[in-house]
């Protein structure tokens, strides 16, 4: 297969998912949305593979859709299509059982920073920035704003939609569209640190908790709390909730089944 | 007519809405809001006009509603009738097709506070103040923490809602009441400068991005891609979006249609 | 009774409830979450006490659930008890009448946590820290994490969440957990200094304010400001607004019936 989604093996639990397509700012057009969304759901799908890291290759993270490609479309359909796909994939990221941590060492542009967004975490360079830009080009950045306004609040996000203007990581870290960014040289070593951290945990636990966790923000307060109580119960069954709780007592190093 | 709420036209493509009654603070009666709300459908229905600001003359941004009034109306479908019309003035604002942008050189109290949380963008002075005093007179701030609460997380919201304390322009900025504050001299440059750069985009992208912002955010996750793939194909077809593109891959300014 | 929660009176007015069973860290068994939940109840439905503070004995706010409890527990019906009556107790105190602030002067922890993000405001000391914690016991914090995600932003939740790390005061208000920290020594009077004045106001006002603003926040904002315009409407046939309105208007302190 020639694709410019790469996965590269980081070690027997985190795996990178590498946009490499540098002539393109790693765009991500039908084919590569296809192929990330493939790339997602085989490692959600590897029982080894406990955390997902996405990055892209050159200069920038990822400068969204490929215009040319756009350009050349025409139809309506397959409008539809490459917004839908591009939805399945941001969907994908949401609603898989493993942690996703977008790791930004460039530009992250319109379905790019959508995809900042939509991962769990997401960690950057100090030169990093990230815009919604679509207006720009007469595009406005609506699917990307499914994801971007769910993580920070109204009115920063207003000002992206309607001007453009990138923004720069310390003020994405203070709105909350990044965890962190730190200088060029430290990103790699502090986004494994995490991802290990991440990595050191019970695979099930996670894969409940991510996965509730996103469930009970779209529901009023009572039923969010009807169904964590049934999901935590559940958690608490498990294998790895028990030998935890046990460890803790003991204090001494659990050991996880995963399962 | 005698109104206080008068529209200056600040060029071809943008207006100021003046809340011009420096004696009351700028207070949101009956009549004000009435007046309000014919400002905005008027402007907004003028195809001409692409950003609409809202600033206050005299001493402050706007105090709320009118007190002296509110005694006297004594009557509880006044009230209702009253806070009603308020409502509609903030919805106006959210639902309407034109970016709106809150102008703010001094005090802006209970609905004033919830007029500045409903406009898309708001810039300050770094004087100004916001609060939501209701509380203090025995009227919680109830229909302003509707807007307010869409715009700021919850603890700060609900210091201010129990204590009715004002909070200066930094803090505000901090928590995403407003977008960024400036010395007295510079508001007004600053704010015509966001709202020319925003004049430049194309009318119809921006109705579209606008409306369709502020819908999704009421959607569950997967509906709300679904309804922005949809939108952002519609915008797609459009004239703007092909101009748009083209131009960009063209290297030359696009010129927008508006249409 | 033999309880490890106590009421302490403060003022006729303003009531503390201690968690006090340091030699568990305030664990919120099924003993303690039974007795916190009476506490409430009683403080709730008393008619002279306007605010309830909640805060922790000896060297933490407190740890949580108790582990060696959860670990005898056993039995999935037990389980899910737990659950429901640690999240009944945080309906209460989200759902009641009265505004309740957390004093935090230690590590609050998991449903320790999940209690100082379910009171109306919070405030720490310096040292303190907050964690969701579960994943490292492979018991994520579900429940904990239904208040917490409501008070702060996706990703540093999702980041307190997966990794189990504690964050200090600073970085808590930063992202909206806590309304502000002082030092050791300024916690106590700072936070009676804002008691005292949430109870100069009008205990009606209050109540009507506490229970629209949360309900309100569960609806899209049609139906938002429909709900608000009827309560404010509500709030201002009563005595307490009547009078607060004459009050200001005359230039004089209010009088409430709080009624």
């Amino acid at each position: 297969m020639n694709s410019n989604i790469k996965i590269i093996k980081i070690n027997s639990e985190i795996s990178s998912i590498i946009l490499n397509e540098p002539k393109t700012y790693n765009s991500l057009s039908f084919k590569n949305l296809n192929d990330l969304l493939k790339a997602l759901k085989k490692l959600d799908a590897d029982t080894k593979v406990k955390v997902i890291i996405i990055e892209g290759a050159g200069k920038g993270f990822s400068a969204g859709h490929n215009l040319k490609e756009v350009k050349r479309l025409k139809k309506k359909d397959k409008y539809q299509k490459l917004f839908n796909l591009c939805s399945k994939v941001m969907l994908q990221i949401v609603e898989g059982r493993k942690p996703v941590i977008a790791k930004v060492h460039g530009a992250a542009f319109a379905a790019g920073c959508q995809l900042v967004a939509s991962c769990d975490l997401a960690f950057s360079t100090k030169e990093a920035f990230f815009a919604t830009p679509g207006v720009n080009i007469g595009l406005f950045c609506s699917t990307p704003m499914v994801a971007v306004s769910r993580k920070i609040n109204r009115k920063p996000m207003m000002k992206m939609l309607l001007t453009g203007e990138p923004i720069k990581a310390n003020y994405a870290k203070e709105i909350g569209l990044i965890n962190d960014y730190f200088s060029k040289q430290k990103l790699k070593k502090e986004v494994l640190k995490i991802a290990k951290k991440i990595a050191s945990k019970s695979n099930l636990t996670i894969k409940i908790g991510k996965q509730t966790f996103y469930k009970q923000l779209e529901m009023p307060l009572r039923k969010a709390y009807a169904h964590t109580s049934k999901m935590m119960t559940v958690n608490m069954m498990a294998m790895d909730a028990k030998e935890g709780i046990s460890a803790f007592l003991e204090k001494r190093r659990p050991v996880w089944k995963n399962k």
